[in-house]
């Protein structure tokens, strides 16, 4: 069976009605998506916690970084075919359109199906607002080719950076945890509306893929706006100060955004998501004395201020030098090694958050920071991160899993992510 | 060195100034708790989101219950002493009355100490309110008792119903992450504050107790006042329709609270807390058809409302049978087996919460409720789960971890929580 080239296939709605026996439903997604029957989700809330599915980028890169996050990978299951891919595409954009709006994953709902049949949606979002709930599909290096064969002739339309990342200092990566065919960041001002988004996507995707790994983060650590305030991270310290924001129109086509004079030209509007657990040693980084984190970071914990001097937005001098003519920010500090003036300008836009998964058999809690950074080339990623090899805060960090996607651009309605590479 | 009885020792301040030369602190706990120097931490958060930490009752109980959850276990030390424990529960008393405010740790701070030293708070919530923060202190069995020996001299103060829970159907607990000398339940309504928390106590409690296990929730599962809305748990049905409420004060007297003329003296005003990490198996679930879920829960999915009709809170007609002259309200399901009609009056606070750590190598995810009573005796607990051994429910999930700790009452102003049984 083949698919409706660009919108949605009914074999893609059907798969969606998992066992539910609604085979009646024939709602294309962009009508679906924004006029469907809401079941019992609030319709109170503010314009501002309803961010849009469909349009020229992804939500979830320069959208206003919400509070919560549940991050999933997935991976095609075996014997999948082209169809299987597009259809899953296809299911995932129509219930994330809907579930970005507040409602449930399909008309059918959690509770206005059949009683004779297991709800669509789970239910536990039923009452709550859309949350600013954002869901940013990628595609990993693995699902253009696997071990040599390109299982959904999609192999010559891979990105030429679209890899496997390099090795780098401080790497001690769980491979079972790492990578992906596929991913899925979801965003929200409720965990409760970012879980119930992977936990519904997940079981949409049964049969066709299978949920690899998956983060939760309990706190934003960058800011993509000058109205929010810089988070702290879990060394104690703000993070994400200098990061892209949103109306920065220039910066982010020149570092975030895939131009359409780039290659390949199905990704224009898109962008390339890098993703690394960062454990962080804090029982370590708590007994370092007070001036040396702030050495290490080239900041002061309280303010966030440059240690060159100034307030937490003044540019950092990296040319200031004491009375011993040492430099004020020392030269392995993480400021000035991950700072634009390091990397020929480099910069990336950054949305990463704290994260706490229980604690180890010595008592130590197992927190750090899942980092989250999207850019225009990977090669950013891979410029600045190996510029902090001589970063002294490798010391008291880890990386523990990693993953590269490519993003690609929104949806147009009526259409579902991927169309431009798949259809 | 002797603890000044009902007081905060030096030793105890001294004890919470890890490393920072803090030795000129002597302030004491109830001063120091809501007159110390606010380091960065925002004031002008709302009367609401601050709770009291001294007073008859420990706060985090009746408190209208926050969204976020951070909970931990600890086990004392090889080594340790009496001097040890009240230091412990007095540098605890002393950090947790000022976090609960919305002030550091101690008033060196995070960012106010000595530059030559680490400092004393961590961090993380600087520049963050208060957020409702609550922290619930209790001492499990092995706390009086371990291997026979009493190594706080404290055994015959034990309560005769504090003992290891009898063994259910359905458990499957993990003994290396269940009970545990010490439990600390921080409840907020912004994690990073809650986390916060557990992680600077953790840390006080260096060389003294190591933390044994430890849990994080993101959204709550019940409610404590009327102005609350039932929230649902990750089977997607409200949770905690019925629960005993903070205005209920006789239902508190009966169910709740220790009375002054139950044994042993010391924990009159406390309460016990049992709590249990119960995995879902939320795939399953989610595969069954929906009228199989309302007779398993024995309430409808979407309102919550009793079987038997009405809305969520009306009181559910045992009684009531359909044509057949069966019952309405199944003999197995769950809202009648756990129903106070079933179990000879018996009745808990609940204050219960949504985990998901991450997913297991089948890609489901790992998921589920951490359920959290407080009642007047355990045996309140055991008699409703012994009656939940029948409940078809029991086939959707499984309890993992457990314990059960004596909550003592309140620490008066001056002095700390405990004092009633260490003094």
């Amino acid at each position: 069976m083949s698919p409706d080239p660009g919108g949605v296939s009914r074999r893609g709605l059907l798969g969606l009605a998992i066992g539910a026996g609604a085979a009646g439903l024939a709602i294309g997604a962009g009508a679906g998506a924004t006029a469907g029957v809401a079941v019992g989700r609030a319709r109170a809330e503010t314009a501002a916690a309803v961010h849009p599915f469909f349009g020229g980028h992804q939500s979830g890169i320069t959208t206003p970084v919400q509070d919560r996050l549940h991050f999933a990978s997935f991976d095609m299951m075996a014997r999948t075919d082209r169809d299987d891919l597009v259809s899953l595409l296809q299911d995932w954009t129509y219930a994330a359109a809907r579930m970005t709006q507040g409602l449930d994953v399909s008309v059918s709902g959690a509770v206005g199906g059949s009683p004779e049949a297991p709800p669509d949606d789970t239910g536990e979002a039923l009452g709550l607002p859309a949350s600013s709930l954002t869901i940013t599909f990628g595609f990993g290096p693995t699902l253009f080719e696997l071990d040599g064969v390109d299982r959904y002739g999609i192999a010559a339309q891979r990105p030429s950076t679209l890899e496997q990342l390099p090795a780098f200092v401080g790497d001690d990566l769980d491979p079972n945890a790492s990578g992906g065919d596929l991913c899925i960041q979801a965003c929200a001002d409720d965990p409760q509306v970012a879980v119930h988004a992977i936990r519904n996507l997940s079981r949409i995707a049964f049969g066709r893929a299978r949920l690899r790994w998956s983060q939760l983060g309990f706190g934003r650590t960058s800011r993509t706006t000058t109205a929010q305030q810089t988070p702290r991270n879990l060394f104690g310290f703000k993070d994400g100060t200098r990061n892209i924001l949103s109306d920065d129109t220039a910066a982010l086509d020149e570092h975030v955004w895939v131009a359409a004079s780039d290659t390949p030209a199905w990704m224009a509007g898109g962008s390339y998501l890098v993703a690394r657990k960062i454990a962080m040693l804090i029982e370590t980084w708590d007994r370092v004395r007070l001036s040396e984190q702030n050495d290490i970071i080239g900041r002061t914990k309280g303010e966030g201020a440059p240690l060159s001097g100034g307030d937490e937005y003044t540019e950092p001098d990296f040319a200031a030098a004491d009375t011993t003519g040492a430099p004020v920010i020392p030269v392995d500090s993480h400021v000035r090694l991950a700072h634009p003036d390091a990397n020929e300008g480099t910069r990336m836009l950054r949305r990463g958050y704290n994260f706490v998964d229980g604690n180890n058999d010595l008592g130590r809690l197992d927190a750090g920071l899942f980092f989250l950074s999207y850019q225009r080339d990977p090669g950013q990623f891979i410029r600045v991160q190996r510029s902090l090899s001589t970063d002294v805060m490798s010391e008291y960090i880890r990386h523990v899993r990693s993953g590269l996607w490519a993003i690609p651009p929104g949806a147009a309605p009526g259409s579902y992510v991927g169309a431009g590479l798949l259809s």
